[in-house]
C-alpha cells in the first residue's frame, strides 16, 4: 500500500463534521490507535478504545462527534458520524488505487466459445476459458485463469477473481464478487445405496447468486439436485464454507469461514453463522437467528435464535451450563459427603 | 436446466411397473412435491412426505407400488419399485444432456510433454498442462486448467473438472470424478523439531485412488510420507476433505464435507464420516462404523460402532449425556436442598 | 517412487555412526517396521515399536545406538543419533529424484507484464501470469498456472506449486514453500451494517509471508483491513487451513489442517494449533501454546498453555470432565437415592 494523501485530501474524501487541530505531515498508512506513528491515520472505532486517543502518535484521527479532548501538535481530529464508516469511505478510495479497474476487452489468451456473448464493456483476463452460450454482463471483470462453462451467465458490475470456476448452467448476477478459488456449481453429494455400492444421484440443478453477493477463497457451493441452490441479495459468505445442494441461504445473511451447510437447508434473511459451526440438512433456520462459532446445529431454529454448543442451546442457556460445567467435580464430591452422612454408600458400589 | 419431456418419454426412462392417469403437459422442472407446479415431476422418495401426495400439484409423481390414491385431472402417477433411484435414472439422462461428452481430443493449447501417452479417445481441455512420463487412459476428459505432474497415471472413463491437481507419481484408476480444485498428491504435513526448527521430512510417497470414487470440490489429499495414502474403490468424498499423508480409506465409504482425517488413520470398508468430523492419527476405524457430524475421534473404533461426541462415547450414551446435560441446574438445586434437610454446608464452602 | 539404493549408498547418504550386519539387496522402498520386505528400509522412530524390530524383514534399519540386538541374514542394521531425522535426509535425496529443479527460464505461454523483474536464475512454468511491479528472486521456481498479482514480490529459493495466487502487494520471503490452490491476500471478511445492508469494508492491507514458512494446499490467507497479516519465520500450516486479516502467527508455529484463526488475533512463536480447532478474533495466544484438535479458543491463552475443548478450559482439566461426564447418569441415580433416603421429592417435582 503506497498511500500518500495530504491532510486536506483525506479531508476532502472524508467529509468531515468539523475538525480540530492541524498536521503538515503526509499520511502513509493507517493504524490503530496504539500501534499508529507519525504520518499514519488512525481511528476510534471501538469506545473501549477511548483512553488510547490521548497518547496516540497518529497524524490525523478519525473520531465520533462526542469526543472530548483535544489534539498534540502537528496532530488532526477529524469528527465524522461514524469513524469505523469514515474509514471504509476513505479505504474504498485507496481500493481504487490498489486494484485500478483494467481496461475493457479480452486477453487473446483466453479461450471464449463462438457463442459467447461477451459485453464490450466486460474485461476478461489471460487463460480464461469461457464456454458455448455463456452471458458476461457490463463492465464485469473476470481475472486471470477463471472458467465460466456452458450457458452460465454473470450479470453487470461483477469481479471474479484468478481461479474461480462457475459450471454450466449457473447464474450470477450483479455487483457480485467472488474471490480466488470459489467454486460454484461442483456437484451435490447425492448417492443411493444399491447392492453394495453408492450410486451416483445426478445433480442436475444450478446455483443461483444474487445481486451484491461476496463470496470468500476456496468456497464451494454446490448446484442442486434439482431445481437450485440460492444466494440471496447481499449475502456474504467468508473464505472455505461449504454449501450443500438445494441450500438456500436468504438476503442479507452473514457466513463466517469454515462454515458448513448441508443440502437443503434454508436460511432465511440476516442470519448469521459464527465460523466453523455446522448446519444439518432439511433444517429452517429463521430469520435474524444468530449462531455461535463451532456450533453444531440439528434442528429448527425459530426467528431470532441466538444459539451456541454442539449440539446447539439457547446462547444463555449454553453458557450457564459451561459454567456448571466446571463445578462438576465439585458436585461428585458433594454427593460423596452427603451419602457418607446419611451412611449410604456410593450407588457405584450397589 | 432446459429440459423437456413428455409424460411418454419419461416412462420410456424410468420404466415404471404400472401408471394411473395421465397428463398432456411438457415436463420441464422436477420439485419436492410440496413446491412442486404444473409441468414438474415429483416422486415421493421419503414416506414421512406420503401426505403431501394428494396436494402436489405436479403433473407427474414417481410413487412406490403400495401407495394408495388416485391423480387429480391432467396428472400421472408412475409406480416404480424405488421412486428415488427412479428419480437419479432420469437425472441421468438430464445429466448427458447437460454436460455432453466432448469430442476426443486434445486442445491446441495444452502444453503436453513429449514423453506423455493420451489415449486417442481421451479428452485434453484448454490450458492443461500434462508433463513428462504421465499415462491418460480412454475416453477420460480432463477438462480446462488441470496438471498433471510427472509420471501421474489416470486410467479409463475418468472426468477431472475445471482446475484439478494431480501431482508427480500419483494414480488414479478408472471411472473416478474429479471436481474443481482437488489436489491429490500435496506433501503431508511432517517436521522434525531441531535445534529449535521445524526440518520438513520430505513425502516421497504417492496418492493411489481406486475405481469409481468421486471426489468433491477443494479436497485436498496428502502424499504419502512413503509408500501411498489410498482412496478405496467406490468410495465417496464430499468437498472441502482434508486426507492426512498414509491415510488408507476402504472401498465403499461416505465422507462428508470438512471432515480431516490425520495421518496413517485407516478407515476399514463401507464408513461413514459426518460434516466436520475430526480423525486424530494413526487409528483404526472398523468396518461399517458410523461417525457423527463434528465428532472427534481419539482412539481406534470397532466394525459397526456408531459414534458422537468430542471426544466420542457410543451415540447412544452421548445422546442421554446430552439430555441429562440440561438437568444439571436442577441437579445442583436438588444437591443444595439435600445439604440444607441434612445440616450440611455446601462443600465449595468448607 | 522409483528408488534403487545399495546399502553403501544409503550408508554415504545418512552416515551411520555404526553398522551391524550387511545386505546385498537392493533397497527400493521404505516401511514400518512391520509392513516391510526384503528390499524395503526401514527405522526404529518411535521407542514403542522396538518389539517390531526383530521380527521385520527390512534389509536395512535404521536404529538409535542404544539398540540391542542382531541383525538376520542379509540384513544391515545402521546406528544413527536420531532415525527419523536420517531418515528425513534420505528422503530428501529422493525428494531431488522425484521433483528435480527444472531449468531456468520462463515457459513461453506464461504472460508476464514487461515491468516485472524475474530474475534469470528463476523458473516460471506455464500459464503463470505475472503482473505489473512484481519482483521474483533468484532460483524461485512457479509452476503451472500461477497468479502474481501487482507489485507483489516473492524472494529467493521459494516454491510456488500448482495454481497458487499471491494478490497484489504481498510479499513471500525466501526459501518457502506454497501448496497448490494456496490463496495469499484474498480479502478480509469486513462489512459495516449500515441502513439493512452490510456495506464491504475495503481491506487494503497485504499479507507477509517470512522465510521458511511451508502452507498447505487450498490455505487461504486474508491480507489485513490496512497493514499486513504476517506469518513469522519457519511456521508450517496445513492444508485448509483460514487465516483472517490482520493476524499475526509468530515463528516456528504448527498450524494444523482446517484450522481456522478469527480476524486480529495474534500468535507468539511456538504456538501449536491441532486440527479443526477455531480461534475467536483479537485474542492473543502465548508464546509455546498448545491447542488441541477441534478446541474453541474465546479468550487470550498465557505462556505455554495446553488447552482443550470448546469452549477451552486447560488440558488437564477438560479430560478430568470428560471422565466424570461418563458418571453423570450414575450422580443423578445418587441424588435420587439421597432423596428416597431424605423423605424428599424430586426437586424437579416440587
Amino acid at each position: 500500500m503506497q498511500l500518500a494523501f495530504s491532510a486536506a485530501e483525506i479531508a476532502a474524501i472524508i467529509q468531515p463534521l468539523s475538525s480540530k487541530g492541524s498536521t503538515a505531515t503526509t499520511v502513509r498508512g493507517i493504524a490503530s490507535l496504539g500501534s499508529a506513528q507519525a504520518g499514519d491515520l488512525s481511528f476510534l472505532g471501538n469506545p473501549k478504545y477511548k483512553t488510547e486517543v490521548a497518547a496516540t502518535a497518529a497524524s490525523l484521527v478519525l473520531l465520533p462527534p462526542d469526543y472530548v479532548g483535544e489534539p498534540g501538535p502537528d496532530q488532526q481530529f477529524l469528527f465524522v458520524d461514524k469513524p469505523s464508516v469514515a474509514l471504509a469511505r476513505l479505504c474504498a478510495r485507496i481500493e481504487q488505487l490498489l486494484w485500478p479497474k483494467p481496461a475493457a476487452g479480452v486477453h487473446p489468451s483466453a479461450v471464449i466459445d463462438a457463442s459467447a456473448q461477451v459485453d464490450a464493456s466486460a474485461t476478461i483476463g489471460p487463460f480464461c476459458v469461457i464456454e458455448a452460450g455463456v452471458v458476461i454482463g457490463a463492465r464485469t471483470y473476470v481475472q486471470a485463469h477463471a472458467f465460466i462453462g456452458r450457458n452460465a451467465r454473470l450479470g453487470a458490475d461483477c469481479w471474479l477473481m484468478p481461479r474461480v470456476t462457475v459450471t454450466t448452467e449457473c447464474e450470477v448476477r450483479d455487483r457480485v464478487r467472488l474471490h480466488p478459488g470459489v467454486v460454484v456449481g461442483s456437484d451435490g453429494f447425492g448417492y443411493e445405496f444399491v447392492q453394495g455400492r453408492h450410486e451416483k444421484v445426478p445433480q442436475v440443478g444450478h446455483v443461483l447468486i444474487e445481486n451484491d453477493v461476496e463470496i470468500g477463497a476456496n468456497t464451494t457451493l454446490d448446484r442442486a439436485r434439482f431445481s437450485r441452490t440460492v444466494v440471496g441479495e447481499g449475502s456474504k459468505i467468508d473464505n472455505l464454507v461449504q454449501v450443500g445442494h438445494n441450500v438456500v441461504i436468504g438476503k442479507h445473511c452473514l457466513i463466517c469461514s469454515q462454515v458448513g451447510i448441508s443440502g437443503s437447508t434454508t436460511l432465511e434473511d440476516y442470519v448469521v453463522l459464527g465460523g466453523q459451526a455446522g448446519l444439518a440438512g432439511h433444517l429452517t433456520v429463521g430469520k435474524g437467528c444468530k449462531v455461535d462459532g463451532q456450533t453444531g446445529v440439528n434442528s429448527d431454529l425459530a426467528p431470532g435464535s441466538f444459539v451456541k454448543g454442539s449440539p446447539c442451546l439457547p446462547y444463555n442457556t449454553e453458557q450457564r451450563l459451561n459454567v456448571l460445567r466446571k463445578k462438576i467435580p465439585d458436585l461428585f464430591k458433594r454427593v460423596d459427603v452427603l451419602e457418607s452422612a446419611a451412611g449410604l454408600k456410593k450407588s457405584s458400589a450397589l
